[in-house]
């Protein structure tokens, strides 16, 4: 298919070469309105704690396919770097609107790491499906989207800044999903998909490596960190270890599944991270992690037999349940801590105020899960448009489209 | 073999389950008897260090066997998930009873992981051979075990109590040994505890992530950081040139061993840990990795053909060789460096109380070795009764008996 | 061979034994002439990360060969932990002749991780020709090459004590490429030499690792901690979406090629590395990063073909793109950013001393870079003299030529 190579080779590089010339002259013209980008910051050490596990963890987390290793921590490196820099700039441009007010560099870069997680999550959606070019398209719009989304929440919905940019697990969750089901289905048959033990291996070591750095991720851009990281924490440990419980329970013959490890270990920290830094016992943490990870495997082992292909869903390394049943789950947990506190501290006196303030709370997530179902389907049409040259499905899942082979023996 | 599955099933879930419940009732119930759980603690860079190596690092580590490697990270996470909340619940207890001061969840934290280390060095010892409801027993038991040592040395033998913490290598050693000494031997010709080249690079590249990771763990509990952290450092290089030196000197033909290099590059660490943050001058700690390493190797040489098989030892990952005699060595020269630096500040005058202070650090030491080989045998008789379902040694080294695989070609 | 693997094991142990003893000695009697070696220090996290980067990192940046694994990392680490050893011990034997001043321990420990990072490039450019002797004489000598090039520059070109350490990879690159040239050239048939998609794979992997800690790299020794980051990941973001761009234009059918991301993503980094610290405006950082990464590409692609065989180079991981390359325009980017800066502040009035400054900075980075070779063609006939036995070109590339291996089945 030399066409389609050739077509690769001319859209590719100069769609990155625009991208980067835009984001270089923006950032020249940029140079009078905003602030002291070089103001000092302490935040070094957890940006790099959550810098390595975006870039690195998740990287290595994603290996989970036989023949596509060097695709999936290649395309995550560049989606993160490139979408790095339009998340700082559009960081810029908001201060430039006056939406929002100027802030120190290492800031403004901690908080684009966040925002490109949920491009990541969706990423892990279209996982061998889509080709470099769809998934810098979709990093952009899906940045703008998010930025959009926040915007709404901190404006209308009284969200404070820093639990907006945690919504990012629900926005990657359900994006990704949304733009999964406009790609056409690969063959039944199509062994490329499938995992082997050294693959899964691989991902296993990088899901406990992005484990490790969970609690950096949720307290980074909260007040009170002391708080943020300890309830991560137990709630994570006991995530993991209901996802081992769980994974004997569901499987036949009582053995251990290691795709349910794989996305359970990981869901008592998207549990609690809205909560995290304003929980104040440590049992509520780690219930919240015991019922996140039921949530994940329930819904892994229920729903993927009868959920996904009514709604031809091909969610290729299981987002939907890593990361958006356990965000819905935090949400509903968060609004109800929230309503339970406050209606402790009235004594349950101002029951209107108290329903006026859950119902803004489930505004939040409510408009946080459409704008990402429905962009998502948008930004599904648009990357499936013939400009684009979507992949052919006998090439999903394969390495050796995208990259040359020292030799031709591959796989892993 | 269903009736086994069947039986595995039955009990590994429902064990982690009770536990897990038990977890989170005693973390309900011990609401009102702890202080402030949240109090601000700077300890959280070193604790991410320490958390990160014992979780991901030493999952790596033990990436020894062919065919264990699912086993082998998987474990050792959820061992290290489950000890941790285990080990807050009991400081908590003692807590409640008195025996020890109220402290911050983050420090209560940290002491949990480096007491889990005493765990995952004794699973080393049993890799391949025990199954998870053994592993999980052997935790629980070994964990209390610890704490009863501990408190022995701290209330009897007056060692500090960061010190009493950095008994972890000693004990885990010697525990894991004694527990491994009541299993029964793998056949002669089992090829599955071999180990690969493929293997081995993994395991190499965890021993050198371990190693970095170590001067954090030396460091974490200390008074005098900075001291703690150069000196282990030191030890650290010094006992890894003499790994490499030994290596080549020990084996025919002159070339390294992998597991020579496995095992002493660690070994100045572990020498060093009693006495990092009170050596004065850099050369004490070089000697002494130095010495560890020589310890290590030739014990490793010169033992293996005889003592093991005389005591019928099966130390899969050689947790002897590794921690148990740089434990020993270190043990030994923290008492003589205090007698030598006590009898350079009295010079040499008072020499009874000398002998006494002597006695009495001896007697530390030799009180947690002993408790380790007793507590040990116990668990080891314990671990291999009837109900709690032992593996038939045809079954050992293999990650098909505990995982789901996606296809059947496994192996490294 | 069996003379030859016992003229191996005669030699290696020694020369280390000779050398750790040395070392010993040396430390022991440096005693009364050393400041306070452990006088606090708030380097810690920043050397953690180097230290991790430059013995972990490295060791999976450099496993590129098929059947080179476990030397690639094995040396690697052996290379480090003597070398940081010997460069403490330089810096103390400089403080004795009163050319320096006494430093804490823990910087001294960090100056001397950050040189040794020019024995790292240096022996990425021999990787798989030499023996282990051969490199650690290649380590000694360079190490003090490396000290004589700084003295010179501090003391007659006037570059301040921290930039002077980050001519380590000018230094590195260009005196690895000088060594290797006077190395025999591998038959050209020898398939041991290739690379692998698994050990492509890994170093990909250790490739994004480096790159996660490359801020830390830059910003551990400069004044301004928050510059240097910020300008350093912005350029290295930046040259790895350039080399994504660059590697699909450059190939044929437009695919990615692993090695150009290989050299390419880091090239930003190396390119801001001596003005990251200064630059105050992040499109400057950005635009260093993007013509970074343009220089590694085409250097890689077009004088590959040409300048290499012309001057039988066997530059094995392509050190001098990596890091020559870029440095040597990092240099040239500093002088023009400097003469800029300075001729704004004095409106381009004092243009001799402008012209003066601009002549002592070319004047440095031509030392460097000179001294480099001069003393790298020396040390490249040093190590081929009939003493050291140098490796037979047959058995380049061989990890079986000095480890062994428990089964023989090896290779990627």
């Amino acid at each position: 298919m030399p066409a389609r190579y050739l077509s690769f080779r001319c859209s590719l590089p100069w769609l990155l070469l625009l991208l980067q010339t835009l984001l270089l002259l923006c950032s020249f013209l940029a140079l009078p309105y905003t602030g002291d980008v070089y103001a000092p910051s302490s935040l070094y050490p957890e940006f790099q704690d959550v810098n390595h596990m975006v870039i690195f963890g998740f990287g290595f987390f994603l290996l989970v396919l036989r023949r596509y290793g060097f695709s999936s921590t290649g395309f995550n490196f560049l989606l993160v770097v490139l979408g790095v820099q339009c998340s700082v700039l559009l960081e810029d441009f908001l201060v430039f609107l006056r939406v929002q007010q100027s802030e120190a560099g290492m800031t403004s870069l901690a908080k684009a790491v966040v925002s490109m997680t949920a491009v990541v999550i969706s990423s892990g959606a279209v996982l061998g499906k889509a080709s470099p070019v769809q998934l810098i398209v979709m990093t952009l719009l899906e940045l703008i989207f998010f930025y959009v989304s926040r915007c709404l929440n901190r404006t209308f919905l009284q969200v404070p800044e820093h639990l907006s940019l945690l919504h990012v697990h629900l926005f990657g969750a359900y994006f990704g999903l949304a733009v999964t089901s406009r790609f056409p289905e690969p063959p039944p048959g199509l062994d490329k998909g499938r995992s082997t033990p050294k693959s899964e291996l691989f991902s296993m070591l990088g899901t406990v490596f992005v484990w490790v750095f969970w609690p950096s991720f949720n307290s980074m851009l909260a007040d009170s960190k002391g708080e943020a990281v300890l309830n991560t924490y137990l709630a994570l440990a006991v995530s993991a270890v209901c996802a081992f419980m769980l994974s004997a329970l569901t499987s036949k013959d009582g053995k251990f599944r290691m795709p349910h490890i794989h996305s359970a270990v990981l869901a008592g920290g998207v549990t609690v991270s809205y909560t995290a830094h304003s929980i104040q016992h440590p049992w509520i943490a780690m219930i919240l992690g015991l019922l996140g990870s039921v949530i994940t495997i329930l819904g892994s082992h229920c729903l993927q037999g009868c959920l996904n292909p009514a709604l031809k869903l091909q969610d290729t390394s299981g987002v939907h349940f890593t990361f958006g049943l356990p965000a819905v789950l935090g949400a509903v947990a968060s609004v109800v801590l929230c309503v339970v506190k406050r209606g402790i501290d009235n004594q349950w006196n101002d029951l209107s105020s108290l329903g006026y303030l859950a119902f803004v709370d489930i505004g939040a997530f409510c408009q946080t899960i459409s704008t990402a179902l429905l962009t998502g389907l948008i930004t599904g049409l648009i990357l499936n448009i013939k400009l684009l040259k979507a992949v052919h499905v006998s090439k999903y899942f394969d390495d050796q489209f995208y990259w040359e082979f020292p030799h031709l023996s591959v796989g892993f």
